[in-house]
């Protein structure tokens, strides 16, 4: 889930004729937009201050490999040495920083990793990079490659005492073509700094996700991040026309092609967009980034059934074709934990088993808003579609949004959630839900009143890219409640060929359920890359494959 | 370059008042569609028929590898058992064909390579495949996948006597989804039999080019064919979900994904993408496919220089954003050479340095054709393009197209022509036509009378995706002028990082040349991956990397 920056002016969209308007949702003064991403974690998660657990703790099973080094003074001295600037290095080996100083580095912003790292090195260049992995390899130092830090799966934080390499200080636009839209920046470069380069230019990033404002384009691609514009912009396996990495031996792979073709043998950096830095560190990247669109249109629909929705869905993309940009779904349970938590006006009068937003972007406002009336008059006049909504301006365009983007947020304040960011195949997606809520129930866990553990069983997502946020909302940790998901989930993704994690990756959270989503045979290939390019297991050990 | 498939019904465009309707073009009988794909052949190609050479006397440096086996009957006879089926085994061993059946196997379409080979298999099956491979890893038998055979760098046709294991038994439509897009479909299947098949449904298969009516899907993505869809549906390393494919020690890799969204590990498939056969074969393709479009509009424009034709291709991107779907420069040496051979009334009455044809494709004709007529409007009166004309109707509309696809057959009529597939920033790229030329004529080559060996240079080619095709038509085969062409166009090509290769591949045609687009030490790492799947060297031998 992400928040959206919407650069469109308002939009005034025509009404078609069965529709009303949006006034019921904007009139909330509560609506207001917020930006909060969907957790994989499959703890309870609270929203009260507490003290971080070490990961060394929450997964006593791990041990510290004692291939790695201890890090001493000497090594300290080679990056300070290297690095010039006391300003790229922050040192808790010599004592020089406080533990709490290596906080921002050592836990992530969901407070669920905690690592031991005493050493955070920030280098300015790809050279800079390239001599310390080389001199980690030499002298087997685990590393963690470190973006904005906004993962989810604990990917980049250290669990041990790994050297943390942090992209932040390499954070320039290396340039861009206003003529093909390529564009090519260091890895440090915040995601949102590069869209809004890009705006001023008339083009737009082709991911767009809530940690926007702190995430950097290196991690997104090394994550091979989601998001909220996938459906229209694809994946970045399509759009990142190159990278830089350097190997863990301090090889810098120069791959930072601007051509959208070139068929001159195999297309290694694609082993890099999703391999989490654990093969190499993506120094540089090089995308192939869209027009933006001028005019944005919204509508929020209410759907009587899955089979409807699905229905809603095939309309969608026959009928706005091209100028389609959004689908997402959302369930009636989700819809109400917001309603609880805001106590605001609800879009619709009535209440529907599942609702939809969709979103158009295009070129023509006017074209855009035609499209969108039509549509929705002949998804209502066929009953698809129960009743709806259409933003008349920029206000309720975002307080639609907001009952969408909301739900993360929302859904943890009974207590807690257990999350599962997950694919399934469209027509197999909401029967997750229906059939995770039936087992809860069955095991007596689910009921109104405090003694039951669960409140809702729900879901929503990406309909669009068939991503499912399964959410059980719960009041309190309970082992039953666990003992009754897991590992009845990941069985039930299994069964019919989905994916455990759709976009947030594997990390530490999920190294040990990829069987789930991965043959045997597919793993041994993927240990053979690990091995064939980092030999000494250096990169981001504990995670990943 | 390819001819494309229309579906759209006539198409009734909006008129800017500037424009003439394209009737001189239409008028002309001798405007018919033809379908011819550029060759990236650097040697001279005749029209007249001869005999083709083995591509042993053609590249006499080759010789056979004496570690592959030699087929004998008692492989035969494995394979005779496996295969079951008499049908599936074009047996030259045991002379049971004629070395002209086997022909078709061991020559391309192009009568530019042909091979010595004896055994053609045909398998049915993945667990075929998977049998045939294993056997020939365990008893070194060379391997060549071939599909439909109608690649342009030789890469699916034997050199020496490598056993080929062609597809086109495996031609069934596994299945499809009419909400996602996404089909499956065996590696067989011919790309036009998927795209019909898609029409049905209103979906469109992102990839066409000129061998759609014999091309396999299978060999499209092995060669990660790049054709005319690519500036509107991106590259198969987006669109590709899934893959089947046979190990050489005949492991099955089952990633059948049909997941837009799936983040457990390295993406594999797409080391497969591209590869051409070197690492495995494929035996089934998984792709989203997106809806098709209801309207289709094409016009033809005559612009005064490279700058304005940059100029044009920004302002068609801004104004028609999501519509556009093809943007295709010409330069007047290409146009006069198809004039020339055709006799036809060129669509626009004076001539012009440069020419462009911009296709757009909606879901509303209306919208459409107001968007075009605009931009057409728009960029006349700022005097980016100095002419144009608009198709009124599908026969014009197939005439204009004609403009564009007929230069690579009317280039050769002078005797032949050398051709080059390449990819260059767009900035830069005409430049190499102008750079070409210009040491053409310092040489002392080119000329009006048979005294010189070049008629003229010319260049044309996808502009949206920054992928030029730069053809010297001659009169005939001259060493001089081999000599002015090579490296010369190489090293230009790698003094802008441009690709040498930009959608055939490298095959045998381009393995010596990697050099000029790649790196050594992305070259040394694919090297790695090649010896990593395929340590005995069985796949498509002396090709490729």
């Amino acid at each position: 889930m992400a928040c959206r920056s919407r650069l469109a002016p308002a939009v005034r969209a025509a009404m078609p004729k069965l529709l009303r308007p949006a006034t019921t949702a904007s009139s909330s003064a509560s609506l207001a937009v917020r930006c909060i991403s969907s957790t994989p974690s499959r703890r309870i998660r609270n929203t009260s201050v507490r003290k971080v657990k070490f990961t060394t703790d929450s997964y006593p099973e791990l041990s510290r490999d004692p291939k790695f080094s201890e890090i001493t003074s000497e090594h300290v001295a080679y990056f300070k040495e290297l690095l010039g600037k006391d300003s790229a290095i922050i040192d808790g080996v010599n004592k020089e920083v406080s533990a709490e100083d290596m906080e921002p580095y050592n836990g992530d912003w969901m407070r669920k990793y905690r690592g031991h790292c005493k050493l955070v090195l920030k280098p300015g260049s790809t050279e800079e990079v390239s001599k310390i992995l080389k001199y980690c390899n030499d002298n087997m130092l685990a590393v963690v490659p470190q973006g904005g830090n906004t993962g989810l799966v604990g990917g980049s934080v250290p669990v041990f005492d790994e050297i943390v390499v942090n992209t932040s200080r390499m954070n320039q636009i290396r340039s861009f073509d206003d003529v093909s839209g390529v564009l090519v920046v260091d890895a440090g470069v915040v995601l949102e700094v590069a869209d809004q380069f890009l705006a001023e230019k008339g083009y737009i990033f082709p991911l767009d996700l809530g940690a926007k404002g702190s995430c950097h384009v290196g991690g997104n691609v090394a994550t091979n991040a989601g998001g909220l514009r996938l459906l229209r912009y694809g994946s970045l396996h399509g759009s990142v026309l190159g990278i830089e990495a350097v190997l863990p031996n301090g090889t810098i792979l120069n791959d930072l092609s601007t051509l959208r073709k070139n068929n001159t043998g195999y297309d290694l950096k694609q082993l890099f967009i999703g391999g989490e830095g654990s093969i190499g560190m993506i120094t540089a990247v090089s995308i192939h980034c869209p027009q933006r669109s001028k005019a944005v249109n919204v509508a929020f629909l209410g759907v009587e059934s899955y089979d409807k929705l699905l229905q809603a869905f095939r309309e969608a993309k026959i009928q706005l074709g091209e100028i389609l940009s959004a689908f997402e779904m959302m369930d009636n349970g989700s819809q109400a934990l917001v309603h609880k938590v805001r106590d605001n006006k609800r879009p619709l009068d009535g209440e529907y088993p599942f609702y939809c937003l969709i979103e158009t972007s295009g070129s023509n406002s006017d074209h855009d808003s035609e499209k969108l009336a039509q549509f929705l008059e002949d998804v209502m006049e066929k009953e698809t579609v129960a009743d709806g909504v259409l933003a008349q301006d920029e206000t309720q365009l975002k307080a639609l949004w907001s009952q969408r983007e909301g739900i993360p947020e929302c859904v943890g304040h009974g207590g807690g959630v257990y999350k599962y960011d997950v694919s399934i195949p469209l027509k197999d997606l909401y029967r997750l839900v229906d059939d995770t809520r039936q087992r809860i129930e069955d095991a007596g866990l689910k009921g109104e009143t405090d003694e039951f553990p669960v409140i809702d069983v729900v879901g929503y997502g990406h309909m669009g890219d068939a991503n499912l946020h399964l959410n059980v909302a719960v009041r309190r940790y309970d082992k039953q409640v666990e003992e009754a998901l897991e590992p009845f989930v990941y069985e039930w993704i299994a069964g019919v060929d989905g994916s455990i994690s759709a976009e947030h990756g594997l990390g530490l959270a999920k190294k040990n359920y990829i069987s789930y989503s991965q043959s045997a045979t597919k793993i041994s290939l993927m240990k053979q890359i690990k091995n064939l390019y980092d030999p000494k297991g250096i990169m981001n050990p504990y995670k990943y494959i």
